[in-house]
C-alpha cells in the first residue's frame, strides 16, 4: 500500500469515519496507483475500518487495474451489474455508521443510488481531508514533479532556438507543444502562453499572430503533465535591446520572485509569501501593476490548494509545493512575470524549476 | 429568448416541473447564449413556471453575462454572498412543488446547500429532458456545426501539403493543431490522431515518431470546436502505391460509410445505421475487423447522445446530427476508417463534411 493510503486509513478513526468511498479518478490514482477515466461507469476505492481496502472497477479495466493498483482486492462490475449492490455486499454483518464520500465530486444521481443501497447513519465529506493530504507531497510525488519541471525546461531550452525573424506567437506555441510530446510529456498542463511586446502587459493574454520584434519582451508561461503531475514555469526574455524601463521592471520582478521564495518556509503563512514579493514591487513603485496573487498549489492539478493570496493565514508545511510568480504589467509598455515551482523542506525552500533567471537577451 | 429556452419552458408543465435550475455551464450557454467557466462559483439559470427566467452569475461575470445572455434578468452574487439564499428569495410567496435539477451534474455539496435553502416537495432530474432537446439541433446550431466542419476540412486540405519525406506522425499532429488555430477554430475537439502504416490497424492508436513511408495507409481522425460546436472527420489516404488488399479494404469501408449514411433517415432506429454499414463489411468478409459502433451523436460535445450501436432502438428524428464512421482494422496489415458528420432532414441525410472520399494517393 502506498504512503497516502496508509495515512488515510490511519486517519479514519480520528475523523469519525466507519468507512469511506473515494470516487474521483484522480484520487483513486493517488491512493492506488491505478489511473483511468471510467467515463460514466463506476470506479471507487472502498475502505471499511479494520478491513482490507477494495478497489471496484468496470470489468473492461480489470486487467489494467490488476497491473497498476497497489490495492490487491479488486472487484469488477459489467455494464449489466449494479455497482451499488456490490458496495452493499461489502457491508454484510456491519451496520455502517458514518461513510465518508467526496461530496464535491459525487453527483446527486449517484448519491441517490448509494443511499438507497447502503443506508448508513450519515455521509460526511472527505474532500477537505484529501485536499490536506495532497498538499503534503511524498518523496515519490516530488520526484515526479521534479521530472515534470525538467521536461518543461528542456522544452523551453529547445524552443528558444526557434526564435527567428518573422516567427509569431502562435507558431511558437505550436512548436513548444510539439516539443512537449517529443521530450516525453503527456501533454501541456494548461494552455501554453507565448506573448510578445505590448501583449506581455496582459496577465491572461491569448497568443496570436503577432510577429516577434526587436525590442520586445517575450514571455513564456507553460507546463507539462508527466506521470500524473504538473509543472508550471514562466520566464520573460528580451529580444535584442529593450527599453531601460523594461530592464528596471525585469529586475524588480526578479527581486520579488526571490523574496517570495525566500519567505517560503514551514511555519509561515501562505499569505506572507505574497506579501514578501508584493513588498518588493510596491517599494519600487509598481504596486498597482501587480494585480494577481503570487501563486498557487501545484501537484496532480495545475491549480490546487493552497491559494497564495495575501489574506491566506493557513500555515506552510514541509512537503508543500506551490508556484511563486510575481509580475508587473504596465499597459502599453509591457509586462514581466517570473515563476518558479517551490518545494518546502526542513532545510528551507527548494525550487523544482532551475532555468536561469537573470535577464537574457535573445537575437532574431 | 432562444428557441431551446422557449421549448424548455413550454415543456415544464408536461414534465411536472414547478421550477427548474440549470447549472451545467454548457447548458446555460445552450439556453441563454452566455458561455463561461465559473470554476467553483455558482452559475445557474432558474425558471419558475409563469415567471421570467433569471440568470444567476458571479459578480465578476456580470458584464459578460449582460452582453451575451438572451435572458434579460440577471442577478449577481459576490464571493461573500450565499447564492442559495438568492435562489430562495425568488420563491417568496410560492411553495415550490417539484424543482428540476441536473442530477448528474449537481454535486452532493451543492444539493445539501440547495435543499437547506429551498425546501421543495421534491427534486427531479432534468438531464434526460435536456439530452433529448440537444439531440434535435436548431438551424443556428446546424450553421455552427457546418462551419466547424468547414474549418477542419480546410485544416486537412492544408495539412496534406506537409506530407513529405521524413515527416513523422506527431509532426503532422503538431502542424494540424497549429493550422486549427490559424483557420480560426477554438481548438481541437479531441486528441488529433494521425496514424500510418501498420499503426492504422489500432482503432485507438496514439500518434508517435513513426516516419510516413511509401506504401503506407495514412489515417487522420480529427475535429475542431468553433463557436461552441464540434466537428469530427476521418479520412484515410494511400502514400504512393499500396497493397491491393488495402485497396479492397478501402473500397469496402467506403461502401459501408455510404450505406450507413443512406440508412440515416428519420423514423429508422439508430441501430439500423450501424447494421447497414456492418452488413456491407460482413458481406465482404471483414466483419471481425470492425469492432466498434458505427458512430455517436455530435454537437456541443464531441461524443453525446445518441450512441449508434447495433442494439439502440431509439428512433432517428429530424435535426439529429451524428457521425457515421465504419472501419476495418487488420492487425499487421493496416486499417481504414472513413467518417462523416450526418445531419437528418425531412429531405434525408445531409453530410456536413464534404471532403472527397474516393481513394486518394499522396506523394512524398
Amino acid at each position: 500500500m502506498n504512503d497516502a493510503l496508509v495515512s488515510l486509513e490511519q486517519g479514519m478513526a480520528g475523523n469519525g469515519l466507519d468507512a469511506l468511498l473515494v470516487t474521483d479518478p484522480k484520487h483513486v490514482y493517488y491512493l492506488t496507483g491505478f489511473a483511468s477515466n471510467p467515463h460514466e461507469r463506476f470506479l471507487g476505492l472502498l475502505l471499511i475500518r479494520g478491513e482490507e481496502p477494495v478497489l471496484i472497477v468496470p470489468a473492461l479495466d480489470s486487467e489494467a487495474a490488476h497491473a497498476a493498483s497497489s490495492v490487491q482486492t479488486i472487484l469488477t462490475h459489467s455494464d449489466t451489474d449494479n455497482p451499488y449492490e456490490l458496495l452493499k455486499s461489502r457491508f454484510v454483518g456491519t451496520a455502517p455508521g458514518t461513510i465518508g464520500i467526496e461530496k464535491e465530486h459525487f453527483s446527486v444521481s449517484r448519491y441517490e443510488l448509494l443511499t438507497a443501497a447502503v443506508p448508513a447513519g450519515s455521509f460526511s465529506d472527505i474532500g477537505p481531508l484529501l485536499r490536506a493530504m495532497r498538499a503534503r507531497k511524498t518523496p515519490e510525488e516530488i520526484s515526479r514533479m521534479k521530472h515534470a519541471a525538467e521536461l518543461i525546461e528542456e522544452v523551453l531550452r529547445r524552443g528558444l532556438s526557434h526564435i527567428k525573424n518573422g516567427v509569431t506567437e502562435i507558431e511558437l506555441v505550436a512548436e513548444l507543444e510539439y516539443l512537449m510530446k517529443k521530450v516525453g510529456a503527456s501533454g501541456p498542463s494548461f494552455d501554453t502562453m507565448v506573448l510578445s511586446g505590448p501583449n506581455t502587459a496582459l496577465p491572461h493574454g491569448v497568443p496570436g499572430d503577432r510577429i516577434i520584434q526587436q525590442g520586445d519582451l517575450l514571455m513564456f508561461d507553460m507546463g507539462v503533465y508527466a506521470a500524473g503531475y504538473a509543472s508550471d514555469i514562466t520566464r520573460t526574455f528580451a529580444v535584442g535591446e529593450i527599453d531601460s524601463k523594461l530592464v528596471e521592471i525585469y529586475n524588480t520582478v526578479l527581486a520579488a520572485n526571490m523574496a517570495g521564495i525566500a519567505a517560503s518556509r514551514a511555519g509561515a503563512t501562505f499569505g506572507s509569501v505574497d506579501k514578501a514579493a508584493r513588498d518588493v514591487i510596491e517599494a519600487a513603485g509598481y504596486g498597482e501593476y501587480f494585480m494577481h496573487r503570487v501563486g498557487h498549489g501545484l501537484g496532480m492539478d495545475t491549480h490546487e490548494y493552497p491559494s497564495l493570496h495575501g489574506l491566506n493565514t493557513d500555515i506552510i508545511e514541509n512537503g508543500n509545493v506551490f508556484t511563486v510568480e510575481p509580475g508587473i504589467y504596465v499597459p502599453g509598455l509591457g509586462g514581466v512575470r517570473i515563476e518558479d515551482d517551490v518545494f518546502i523542506t526542513a532545510e528551507g525552500p527548494v525550487t523544482l524549476t532551475s532555468f536561469p533567471k537573470e535577464l537574457t537577451v535573445l537575437h532574431l
